[in-house]
């Protein structure tokens, strides 16, 4: 491994330019590390990598300008040594494609540039709330009495997405998204001067002192944006901000995210504009532990394939549709891959082909051409990959005050989640895919949920159960969308009645946990469509 | 040439996936003619190309739609037979690139859903105007009060860019932008049914029967893209509307566009959102012959270079920026061209150049490595490509009822414009380059404007003469910023008073023309910084 001290490469002035004059310079090279003076970098738009990028679940395909592109090389380590990395702008701080063997450690990140308005509740009256801006003064305007985000000659209408109690930081309870009682999109709003805004017409007065979280959040690009590439370690990386997701990773093998905390900083209570962390039809291993995960958009972790559907065929091909508005020309399918062919409603596979040659047509349509006969398959069902699902490890994490869920699971391969604490707003885990409407793939096989701490998940809005499986719009006898899910000695304080919904499973195991509750709360196990449930519990169990 | 007729690729439904089977197919042979049965040909954006573009002066770099793609191919001819393509949605119908002999025949081209609102004025009130909605319903609507276009999750505030005389189609006499006296983005606007539309706060009332052109003209893909093709011939092609340009031919060699008409189609006056026809940096010749231009929302014809800022030197490297707002990621530099350097304030070069070596960092940065030292560049000036301009011949063309110019000449090519026919609201033909906003290059060196017909031209607004050009910032004695300019045997009907400002020419000929002017009119030619000028007129010459 040959060591390279960035500092004997900041020769322009411009710290964009810099990285992308070395690591364009060492494509092709393995066996690199870049070692950092302990430093803080700025990295604008202006003089940085740009790549044409689909970025799974982010809905804005197109050129993105990249701080750090590591591409097509192999063994290459960037060590920040505890640096900071500004990234004012639309601007995805590291990209890893066709690589193998990346790492990056020691290294904080912020983007002071993205389309959040913190806002502190400071008045009420007849109808209206005022709020003090706190963060995002300048990429926000009111046009005609309408609060927007002023980007790209185009304006995005805003929502509220949070509302976080200002002494604690935790989100108020009860609430989830437009928490004035009306999306903020039909209020008028006025400036009162003094980053005073009055927003009228609301329903419902958050109290005094909270604090909202107004925002745009398109995603117009990630933290990590990895894609194509093997054996990725993230060490000691913090996140304060960025656009869309901390890192998304699609179609990678063995992902090793260590103290990769998203994390709140200064007065500042949302860090991420999506997910903290999201993996789409990976393979190998994912592992994320000793992190921390608060204040983002969206969930901590999200890991799924994608359901594609067939809109045509003939003899030998059929075609298939990336319907998911937000998962574009992503190249989910090779030559080779075994996929399997499924109802809408049920998920429930009827039969398994393999992938003779792909051809991408555009970001929405694929062609695919099969190895046996298309005669027993339907047009307008959907398929899925079966070759590109990955294990998944999620082990000591920390995940709390944050929009939505903690972690979405929808992975064919192992899952352990173990030894995590959650204070989630909504659902801790949520098993849910979709066959006709978000499309994300699919029922997991073997999934272990141990030793972990769930406190006063659920206080917010967002799922309806602790561990939560959601229903299948159609079941068959006998046949079961997820195969086995085991809640194994976890500690749960409730705060709201349904530990766990276990739903559609072929073996469900619930043995070993202990469940205390707030007053008035009523804890319980649902159990429904189950082969073999293992439920032992002195709680009520319902159907 | 082989010749092969489309109905027997007709295979799909789809003729949208019938173009992209075949096209795809074809590629890497040469020799191909590709006839259509006469017909009416319907293609979306959901089974055709998908390429990411660049287009020059449209401003929306990433993933366009494309209906017939010619990509690395060499001696292709698609011969639609009279046929109409319709493309509604956010196409390209046609886009030419790495290819060397291509050929586009008898098409009739149409876009049902670009971003124009077309309205015709049915009656005033006090500070209000009623507009009937005749066109473009679908695609805007009123949000706080606000006419906003509703496009990809943001919101496009609109203009109204042209005024029509309902009777005659012509632009409204003294018209340009804004007719309403107001931008309509600062007018309240109300629904009152029936397709009716009040508009209030206006400053100006146009007369009742007038039509107004409102358009959010985001220029998000264009009619013909061609890019780095050699030998291109459009011949009786008729463009009723489409996103952006009519053809927008960058880096290309060699253009003949014989009756190729930007034409108004039924009660539609306006025709495509942008230029008839535009050229960037093309090399050998542009012919535009026998074609009609009308209803456009900008110039006939824009042939130019591109001026690109320098940022930063080391002793044999340059980086430039490419400034233009809606002109980024153009590769209008290759190895072995001749730059020179300029000043942005008078254009007139200091030094030249030429290209070892070229890298394209991202869409705003050039690096550039010349053969020579880069002692005597000042940083912050501009360059211009000497190797990359075409000639031009624009002859037996009508050009008429278009907002803003008829054309706009900044070619360092021999360029001709003769036997056409100008009813252009602004300038007929402005010589216009710009070094510290547009960065529109450069200064012409051959031009005659031969035989040709301004019949009324200057109207509207846009413009001061006829024939007008625009002065620099600074000027230096005894140098000038274009060579020669000669107007021969033209007839001028003058509706305002400057025939021609002939400004900052090495050699300017006024010869032979015949002009005659409305009441009131005196018409005149003005000449300015001029090395030797040839004006034999019995007009008054103004200095």
């Amino acid at each position: 491994m040959q060591t390279i001290y960035f500092r004997d490469h900041q020769k322009s002035g411009d710290t964009g330019y810099d990285l992308y004059r070395l690591l364009t310079d060492l494509r092709g090279q393995s066996g690199v590390k870049i070692v950092f003076d302990k430093d803080t970098y700025t990295v604008t738009p202006d003089r940085c990598f740009e790549r044409s990028l689909n970025i799974s679940n982010h809905g804005w395909n197109g050129p993105k300008r990249i701080a750090a592109l590591i591409e097509d090389m192999t063994d290459i380590e960037l060590d920040f040594s505890g640096s900071t990395l500004i990234t004012p702008g639309v601007i995805t701080p590291f990209a890893f494609i066709r690589s193998k063997g990346v790492t990056v450690r020691n290294v904080i990140m912020e983007n002071p540039q993205t389309m959040f308005l913190q806002a502190k509740v400071v008045s009420h009256g007849d109808g209206y709330v005022d709020l003090l801006k706190m963060q995002g003064k300048e990429q926000f305007r009111i046009r005609h009495g309408e609060l927007l985000c002023d980007y790209y000659e185009c304006l995005f209408p805003c929502g509220t997405h949070i509302e976080y109690k200002g002494d604690t930081g935790e989100i108020e309870t009860g609430t989830a998204d437009n928490t004035m009682g009306v999306w903020i999109g039909d209020c008028r709003t006025e400036d009162m001067g003094n980053d005073i805004l009055r927003v009228h017409g609301v329903k419902r007065y958050p109290p005094i002192g909270n604090i909202l979280i107004i925002s745009a959040a398109r995603r117009l690009g990630c933290g990590f944006f990895c894609e194509d590439t093997t054996d990725i370690l993230c060490e000691n990386v913090t996140l304060h901000s960025c656009y869309g997701m901390g890192i998304l990773a699609q179609t990678c093998e063995n992902i090793t995210l260590r103290s990769f905390n998203v994390l709140r900083h200064g007065d500042q209570y949302y860090t991420v504009n999506a997910d903290g962390t999201h993996f789409v039809n990976c393979t190998g291993l994912v592992t994320v532990e000793n992190s921390t995960f608060e204040g983002q958009l969206d969930d901590a972790l999200n890991i799924h394939g994608m359901y594609t559907k067939i809109i045509d065929k003939t003899a030998s091909e059929i075609f298939v549709n990336e319907v998911h508005s937000q998962a574009k020309g992503i190249r989910i399918y090779r030559a080779g891959d075994r996929i399997q062919v499924l109802k809408p409603d049920t998920l429930i596979p009827y039969t398994e082909k393999s992938i003779k040659e792909v051809e991408y047509v555009n970001a929405d349509l694929v062609r695919l051409v099969l190895n046996e006969s298309t005669e027993d398959i339907l047009v307008g069902d959907d398929i899925e990959s079966l070759t590109r699902a990955a294990d998944l490890i999620f082990r000591g994490n920390i995940v709390r005050n944050n929009r939505a869920r903690g972690m979405l699971i929808a992975t064919r391969g192992k899952t352990v989640i173990e030894d995590c604490y959650f204070h989630s707003s909504g659902s801790a885990i949520l098993f849910e895919s979709n066959g006709d409407y978000w499309y994300e793939s699919g029922g997991v096989q073997d999934v272990t949920i141990r030793r972990n701490n769930f406190d006063g998940c659920k206080h917010g809005g967002w799922g309806r159960a602790i561990v939560d499986c959601v229903p299948r719009k159609a079941t068959e006898e006998g046949k079961y969308f997820n195969r086995e899910i085991k809640v194994l000695d976890n500690t749960f304080h409730m705060v709201t009645d349904a530990v766990a919904i276990l739903d559609n499973i072929e073996h469900a195991v619930f043995r070993g946990n202990t469940v205390t509750a707030a007053e008035g709360v009523s804890p319980k196990v649902i159990v429904r469509h189950v082969g073999n449930a293992e439920i032992e519990t002195d709680l009520p169990i319902e159907g």
